[in-house]
């Protein structure tokens, strides 16, 4: 089969391997329908991620058919429509029995297109099936579905909900690329009385408004003096970092109002500066976070029943087969890319 | 009267002041019977925290008798013994109607000799007394009484539940000063699995032994692998910071366990650096505060039916007016002090 | 001035009496714009409530403007147009330290129209004003506003908040009268998966639809046939009882899933049987409660933002000394009154 | 083998059965060491539990040694000593993937004795071992280890946990047989300020003053005016049933102040009366629930290392072939009997 393969930083490719096969009770073999590239499949690319092997197929998000299953496996069958998870989980260790899958120490956490061979491929094995595969409604198309392999439950988890977003509350977010538009559009859940976006990019902010967002500034623009105006001088009662860097982290702990809360989202690669000096009397939570998926069967039905707008997040669509094209487009900036979706063709 | 007046850095006295008066209905006057010398005193005398301006009275801890009330004062009387506490509130703001007293908004939070004059004096005004000082029983002394006014909640709100110690937790408590030990006493309200002290004093060490910590370590000799030892290799369920440098900081995220909390407590004068891209991953939660003593009325309920170590935290005591040579012994490293009490002589 | 008096059960008239003054420091006099009758106000008439003495001037919900203050209120002036909350908060006692204002010990809780006299009058005295009456913003216009005096927060706090209301929860309401409406209303602050109302009233059911139920079920319907059909045999996921009758109670208990919530909203005036041979396995949770209105901000905020649907909650509008013709139409099933509002004449 | 069979109400036998075999892939056989007889057995024997066919093996606590696994078992081996606890765990299951293992709907829950056959034999199969066995370490013996299986973590988890008991309150346990004496033990772990257990039997009381409650009270004569003494008139925080009859659960509703919470632990046979014509305004909190056993771990640390006073709980052991007369005094009044453990002979 085909797959896009790692092969050490700045080099990959679509290539020719092996197709993958059970090989623990627990496993099943997924045929790739739709599948997506996320920012960490850069940063990988690029090197930041040295324990990835080469020779690694990447992706951790998918949407296919299960086409054969370990004997182990008790949820789902040949035949069935599920959600790949980005995260799997052995459903034994300390972290799973508390429901904390991506700190899974059985084997789990993540590991598609990370330690073990991943999703952007025509075939994928998953590991630990019943609990990291998700099955489908037949009312959602695959375009959607796959938005909930990653960023939807990420955002919601690890922002939202570590965030402590309250109804009434101001939730600034920081970084509208796919993530921190998922976090826009999932801290809606809680009825905020203001989000407010920030980036550099005027058309991601564009977006964020059409998501949601109650006002955007732009980053270059000392956001934090919109959101004193806007917050009576007090700050923000949520701070999002949806972007991985030690500027936009300082600026979360800068705009969060005493008493608030910062969630980190971001994947970082570098160490930023905690302003003890200031923050100790602050009363503020910090929070950082892998996803634990557990969110993902509600954000599935609520993408189902189109309460979350996840249609505006994916703007390309390719055949699987042009994954090296899709990952130009989604490595240029100013492409506007969101979401670049991959599509098994038509038989 | 006498007060200690702080005369800009590196400059203070027991100097004769005006006694202070009822300015505001909600105002009490309280004759000082127990003070304590708190290590912010000693920072304020550094220079640290320019907003003190010369003329101040410190001391924002003292138990004493109610000599005279404002009209508006309801629930405490001349007579009446109390325990006047590092924080006062208006009780009419957000945060204080939330039980978030040290962030008052309305001239409140911690002001005491702070932002108006304090206790280190023969008599002390106290703002908006009905929330600020709390009648104390009698079967409690002075000298235990005194360390309600900030130890002992700042130890158990900032450090203990901040920190979320819960039954069989590994916590960690780095730096065995007052406020360090304190937190050792009052973690052990939760049944923590066990408790690892860490500082660099042998003696304090010994002091928290003798507290209750099940574990010593010097801060020289890598702490962090006798905590990794304890839990295999999984690290703390909770690290309490009751230093405020820099590297004790650090060495808390480093030996918090994956899901675990850093509850900050010191005052800190500087940055710490955050070292995001190692925690992004890792579902840490991090908490700065400063005291609501809302835990106050049930932590003097405890001490007077002597089930928080208190006598051990005091080594020296000093009469009233000898606060210069108590502010020399507190400040001298190696003198083996933890609190110094001073007291009003019998008549 | 005229007053609204409860003369004993079934007795009750439109009577001048002595306009109120201020009688403690913390008192204010609000010159009443717009007043409403509760539920609970001819639960009194009845008779049900013997604590409330004939006397009593009823009423604890209005909207007016502050005409003097006591000498420590600080947080409202003459002039000021102000919410009469109907829950009274002594700022001082342990309840009202954890904002649980409704249980007051101090003299305050629920105490207007019902220990004291209350706000179906020209004038109304409030004590404690500075924790009982809140500024409104002026976009607010005083229908809207007398709403927040207690059903809104009432259904949201004891509702919604005790019930805990998740994003994509099956929420029952039992019982939309105007308390029940609110909770509808309210509980789609945290975007549950499904509403569903419960009433014998159509037309109230066709008003739940309005604010948004996703279902209704007629409770002469058997009701608990539709949830088990919406949950896959289940059950809800939270209970909101809001009539206050051991029917409605006991549907609640049976129509909860395993490990649901019900809140009991409704004022009870007997006993209802509490089935634990079959709940005793099922982690359930059963609250009940009396509104604290520590939300009465947030929820000020959302109405006067036009994000709660307050306006379909007002059914009929008087002058205020057609206090008795209100009454009627109030107490008259089929009258198809929900709320009815009564305002003071435009001079 | 051996095990006791129930032939229908009144009617059971220490019988010659088949062994048990490994009939799933997650199965395993343990060969029992230690069983105890439960109160929830006696009801069964009553006929109490109509869904208990005959033919049924009772019993769901035991210690004992892996002897067979199936093939998809992964952290225990044969050979391996473990405790079988009284809940089993799919795993896979919505309530299995909230830690709620009591409510599986996996085929999990309390299944052992109940639905399948029992631990009251000299073998029992186990379904889904890895969530439903647990490896014990050396240091705990077996008579202790047992107690792990059941009343330890329904004390902790459906009594101690769900009445959120905190420091220095004051928590009333109504009924201190061998699951209220646990609730006594594991409610100390939060620091209470005062327990008092209520019981009709004297022995009972003793037991308990010597597991640490601070005050005892005769059922007879009116517990509640003891806690309304020695709470200023305000009862209890908490309130924890653990008899399973109306009368003591009622009494917990009386004596519980506003705001606490009751938490039932019994098992009920009958309906009770929930009077809320006093509770609706009183803000309490009623949980019932089966216990999760995600406590398990914990308790059994804290039991190795001897925090909790197990060995107070067992009164009376017999060979395990002595079973009908060991339930003899286990179900006589008067006999004094707590926890009546069984042991395998030594070889």
């Amino acid at each position: 089969m085909k797959a896009f393969v790692f092969h050490g930083p700045g080099q990959s490719s679509w290539d020719e391997v092996p197709e993958p096969s059970v090989k623990d009770g627990a496993d099943v073999i997924v045929r790739v329908d739709s599948v997506t590239i996320c920012g960490t499949d850069l940063h990988i690319l690029k090197g930041d991620l040295p324990e990835v092997v080469p020779g690694t197929v990447l992706g951790h998000e998918a949407v296919g058919e299960v086409v054969e299953t370990g004997g182990d496996v008790r949820t789902v069958r040949p035949g069935d429509r599920v959600l790949v998870s980005c995260v799997s989980a052995c459903g034994r260790c300390r972290f799973c029995r508390e429901a904390r899958y991506g700190q899974c120490l059985g084997g789990g956490g993540w590991v598609l297109g990370h330690t073990i061979d991943g999703t952007q491929a025509e075939y994928v094995r998953v590991p630990f099936a019943d609990l990291s595969v998700h099955p489908l409604p037949g009312a959602l198309d695959s375009q959607d579905a796959v938005l909930l392999a990653d960023i939807l439950p990420t955002a919601y988890e690890v922002g939202v909900l570590n965030g402590h977003v309250r109804p009434g509350d101001t939730v600034v977010v920081v970084g509208v690329g796919p993530i921190g538009l998922a976090a826009v559009a999932t801290a809606r859940l809680f009825a905020p009385g203001r989000v407010i976006a920030v980036d550099l990019a005027p058309s991601r902010l564009e977006v964020a408004s059409r998501l949601g967002a109650d006002a955007v500034a732009n980053a270059a623009e000392d956001p934090g003096h919109l959101v004193e105006d806007l917050t009576g001088g007090l700050g923000a009662d949520v701070a999002i970092e949806a972007v991985g860097l030690p500027e936009t982290f300082e600026l979360c702990t800068r705009v969060v109002r005493p008493g608030g809360h910062v969630a980190n989202v971001g994947v970082h690669g570098k160490p930023a500066v905690l302003h003890l000096e200031d923050l100790w009397i602050r009363d503020v939570t910090i929070t950082t976070g892998l996803v634990d998926t557990f969110s993902t069967p509600m954000l599935t039905d609520m993408t189902a029943a189109r309460r979350l707008p996840t249609s505006s997040l994916v703007t390309h669509s390719f055949e699987l087969d042009r994954m090296e094209e899709a990952y130009d487009v989604f490595s240029t900036a100013g492409s506007g890319a969101l979401k670049v979706v991959l599509e098994r063709p038509a038989a």
